[in-house]
């Protein structure tokens, strides 16, 4: 047994902080036994006692959508819509990663980056490529952060680079299950069909019928922006909604699913969504920088739909989740400010959508329950505390104002976590 | 004079940036006297040449909005609209300047992070009170750091301790021009009226006639948020609008005049704007926080009225002028979004308005041309640059990803500006 002191703060609900001014938190077997502000209360005199001192301890930041082959185009082109820049950026740089080396020297770069942001667990699109895909397992385990990791399956509407045949599908599909198909493993694939207007509805079938042979999660795009919507009313004429075409595909909820922006979400998708427990992974900032929109995360929490939240580099611009929080206040108060029936997110349930919320996607992970794997950041604040604040007050301009010079240990399932190594 | 070798980059017209590859910069007396390719250009053989190798040099931030007093607010109770926020936060905060001491404490801090950030010059409001505010322009001067400091003038609507009265406004106004009155001083009083809802007829008169009669220019608050437009047309129901009540008081263009916000500005307010020429401090990130809704910076610049960027600390949450030129382009998406005949806002664009159009509030500053102070940045992006980059993508991922470690030197009327020192 381990036992961390310092100032511990998380959400166990959506509501409220749990605020633990200077108290004890013992971890063993990787996973958090519990929370006192006695440390003679774990009866474990022999326990390690590690102190952090005046410094915040909170869950690490899990990031539920992003592409790890985008890296590169991190913060350049922002002046085209979804359509075309996956035509003139995205969809070039991918077709780079047949290349293992190339993935590799721009995935340990990538995972260092997630790493330095305090992000320890994240759902990843990689490319079509197999080899570069499991070159970015390999790597997410040499760090021991967690990872799901979706080889994408596309074969039309991109270059022929990117196109994969139905049997390329299936059988590295059975090559990522032999190598990282563990249920208890911290790095797993998951069935990643880019999107409906990438993939056949042959090889959308494929998919619903592997994730549910292998019992994978699925992970893909929805209702992000009006243009690629109509496209989709056009390739898939019998489907009631985007979402049901998924749902008809074996997509959606039947094995756990996480859908990004679904900015345009409502309706009957919305209900679809809602029946299936279907995740949200929220992009607001990939919303704003592709001129998507604002997704109405009030309406998926008042309806029960599991949200979290996600970097999207590089239709986002920023890997960390922190940034990601201020957005995703920052979006809820313009429909606020439209509609005061809906009330703009606290930082509370901000921070609950980063950390047990969209952790649940991984696991018992995000919270310091008992029974949850300890991920967690230690937060040195010294140089944002010029004067008297109290914890909260400290947590917030740490989310605000800081940055990876602030975090100074990381924790992923129990481990402190050293920086990954690149180039 | 000396000569700077960079790649150097700034936007002489909005519409483009002005790219030089290898340039040399030639600067004497404080400004720029032109760039070339070739050194000998200069015909100045004994010149220094400092050679910045592969770095960027670009002009220095401008932020033409910012509440230096409310810097210990930064980054808390984000979770309050703007009056209730001034009640409980805002006004709190500024009683504590009546001490000088803990003015100077806070104001130093405050211009190192401004500093740090790159901002170079800045319109700033401060408090009510003139011996704090004399410390803060000293402040400004010691750093070298340009600023339009403005002692507030209110009188109503506020805690007691904040109302002044008319003969300490007039007599204030007077110490500040006797100490930094001179034309061409680096840091310069400026006219601040709160806004109407603190400032009766009596007091906005006085500041408007202060104002003509010492040629000061003027900033305040304009058409922010719902709530406060709503009271300010009960304060004054004689003015056709928000815009109307400061111009009948000689306070919307009568001299040089800033307006924040503008978030709500249009119809005849908006023809008041362009016929006085009145500049348009446009606080994104500001805007978001506090809900107040997106300023329409395109229908701005398309009606010709003069837009600048503002970090609007504490309601902005960031100092660095790059960040909030993110938010300025994500806001102009959303309007484009709805509308796509108003076309989002450039890269070009969102650097043009935070140096070349900000700048102008403070003279001949923001651009490289000939007979500009020379204020810049030189940008160490090396960290960022792992792949091929034009030298485009460089500035835009720096403006997106970059931060304070990557700005390696900062000029300020050709004198390089050393760290501010702090504590």
């Amino acid at each position: 047994m381990k036992i961390y002191k310092a100032h511990i703060l998380f959400t166990k609900e959506k509501d409220h902080f749990d605020v633990i001014e200077n108290g004890y938190l013992a971890v063993a077997d990787g996973c958090v036994v519990g929370i006192a502000t006695d440390v003679s209360a774990f009866q474990a005199p022999e326990a390690e006692v590690i102190d952090f001192g005046d410094r915040l301890l909170i869950p690490a930041m899990n990031d539920i959508h992003v592409h790890a082959p985008q890296y590169r185009n991190l913060g350049i082109a922002m002046d085209l819509e979804l359509l075309p820049w996956l035509a003139n950026y995205t969809f070039p740089e991918e077709t780079r990663y047949a290349d293992p080396g190339y993935a590799e020297r721009m995935y340990r770069r990538f995972i260092y980056d997630l790493w330095r942001h305090g992000t320890m667990r994240a759902s990843v699109f990689a490319t079509v490529h197999l080899d570069s895909t499991l070159r970015l397992m390999d790597l997410f385990r040499e760090a021991g952060m967690g990872a799901l990791v979706g080889k994408v399956n596309m074969n039309r509407n991109c270059p022929e680079a990117l196109c994969e045949t139905l049997a390329q599908a299936e059988s590295a599909c059975t090559a990522l299950v032999q190598a990282y198909g563990g249920p208890d493993g911290l790095v797993r694939p998951i069935i990643t069909p880019r999107f409906i207007p990438s993939c056949t509805p042959e090889l959308l079938q494929l998919c619903g019928t592997l994730a549910q042979r292998h019992h994978l999660p699925v992970q893909s795009h929805l209702s992000e922006n009006t243009d690629e919507i109509a496209l989709v009313k056009q390739l898939e004429p019998e489907s009631r909604n985007y979402g049901d075409a998924y749902h008809r595909y074996g997509l959606f909820g039947q094995t756990p699913t996480i859908m990004a922006h679904c900015v345009w979400t409502a309706g009957e998708e919305l209900q679809l969504m809602q029946q299936n427990g279907v995740m949200v992974a929220h992009c607001p900032t990939s919303n704003f920088n592709v001129s998507s929109g604002m997704a109405p995360v009030r309406t998926f929490l008042d309806a029960g739909i599991p949200v979290g939240l996600a970097s999207d580099i590089s239709g986002g611009h920023d890997l960390s989740i922190f940034r990601v929080m201020v957005y995703a206040i920052q979006v809820s108060k313009m429909h606020y400010q439209r509609d005061h029936a809906k009330p703009f997110l606290s930082l509370s349930e901000a921070f609950w959508l980063a950390t047990k919320s969209g952790g649940s996607v991984f696991g018992r992970v995000g919270s310091f329950e008992p029974g949850y794997e300890f991920d967690a950041l230690v937060i040195d604040d010294a140089d944002l505390n010029h004067d008297h604040y109290t914890l909260l007050h400290r947590l917030e301009r740490f989310i605000y104002l800081g940055d990876d010079r602030h975090i100074t240990h990381r924790f992923c399932r129990g481990q402190e976590i050293p920086a990954p190594h690149y180039e």
